[in-house]
């Protein structure tokens, strides 16, 4: 019978992480970047991303460009509308409320999750400013799996830098409750690793102390 | 300056997909699978990821126990409740509503793109009955990345199987708007696979189908 037949392989063949981890030939596990808005955190995970590819460990960097972006995991109400009805967009989608910002911090470290499990450097480029919601992420993986990873720049070598000419229009008084300015950002009390990005270094540099501290830890030959 | 340094690496070193793809050997894309509860999507599944490992093919299964259970990506507002706030848990928690359900799945397809962008040939076992649901996951996805699975298996032979107990449950009254009982199941109107899981085929046979039309379509060697 087709029923026996199916029954018996049920969750017998499962892979492992440890399989897959060997597979790759390193561990999975989650890199948490966290500092204030142009503190360099998308730049410096990209960088790690490449000199990690470049060491043959698989990546994967999430951030705004793919989850709030588009059609994506954490989407506005204007995006899911073009797809979904009013009332499913206004109750899923996500703004930045404080209610919506810390949904989309979760889903990012549920996500983070399954990448790390897979056996996968996951890394994460958000502000996330709430020490309980980086906590909340750490405590849905091992011990030891997340590393949250402090972008320390001072507000002024932020707000000089602008990339995005966010602090202008905030300055401007377009924009509200923007952390570091009318909300606040709590820095991580005890981050597995601090970036000093306020300094001279460079960016690069900065990628190569996070390759390091990977090493250092076991998590990459 | 600090500044400059870093803006000079802003977004020039990404890794694109195609280099992943080369340096895993094999391309990334969505495996979905749908079909009624039992029909055999979550073993075929795990013994499709066993076999892609076997091939050394980075693979990921997204089913309801590491997507709905516990702390994860579409946890139930009970269990968000231990967690975050009432209000919080209430709206962004899923249960099994027709919106809560359309939301699990969009979740998951805007999950599976992240895993294909990575790389990975991401598989999803969850019912998904509606058509409209699984080509919005289409979608997200480039053209030909999206193999939707259709694990075709007679109402009969999954409710003889019943391995959870659920369709008895249901005929005892228990639960409501179950899927092929008293809710609809759209079958794929145009799967890129078909499975015959009412046969007398076994699911390691299945399995198989799936690994050959992934080599078929060029997605591993």
């Amino acid at each position: 019978m087709a029923k026996e037949k199916v029954e018996v392989f049920y969750h017998e063949h499962s892979v492992s992480r440890e399989d897959r981890e060997k597979l790759n030939g390193h561990k999975g596990c989650v890199l948490w970047f966290t500092g204030l808005s142009a503190s360099g955190k998308s730049t410096i995970g990209n960088l790690v991303d490449k000199k990690l590819y470049e060491l043959g460990v698989r990546s994967v960097l999430l951030d705004g460009d793919n989850t709030r972006h588009g059609l994506n995991l954490n989407s506005s109400p204007q995006i899911l509308k073009t797809e979904h009805d009013e009332a499913f967009a206004d109750r899923f989608g996500l703004g930045f409320s404080a209610q919506d910002r810390e949904e989309n911090i979760r889903r990012i470290g549920c996500v983070a999750k399954l990448f790390s499990e897979a056996g996968i450097v996951a890394m994460t480029a958000f502000i996330s400013p709430y020490q309980v919601d980086r906590d909340r992420a750490r405590i849905l993986v091992r011990e030891g799996d997340f590393i949250e990873v402090f972008v320390d720049a001072p507000l002024e070598v932020c707000e000089s830098r602008d990339p995005k000419g966010l602090y202008r229009r905030v300055r401007a008084g377009e924009i509200k409750h923007f952390t570091g300015i009318d909300d606040p950002y709590e820095a991580p009390k005890r981050p597995e690793l601090v970036l000093d990005a306020g300094s001279d270094k460079t960016a690069e540099e900065l990628a190569q102390e996070v390759v390091e501290y990977l090493r250092a830890v076991g998590k990459i030959s």
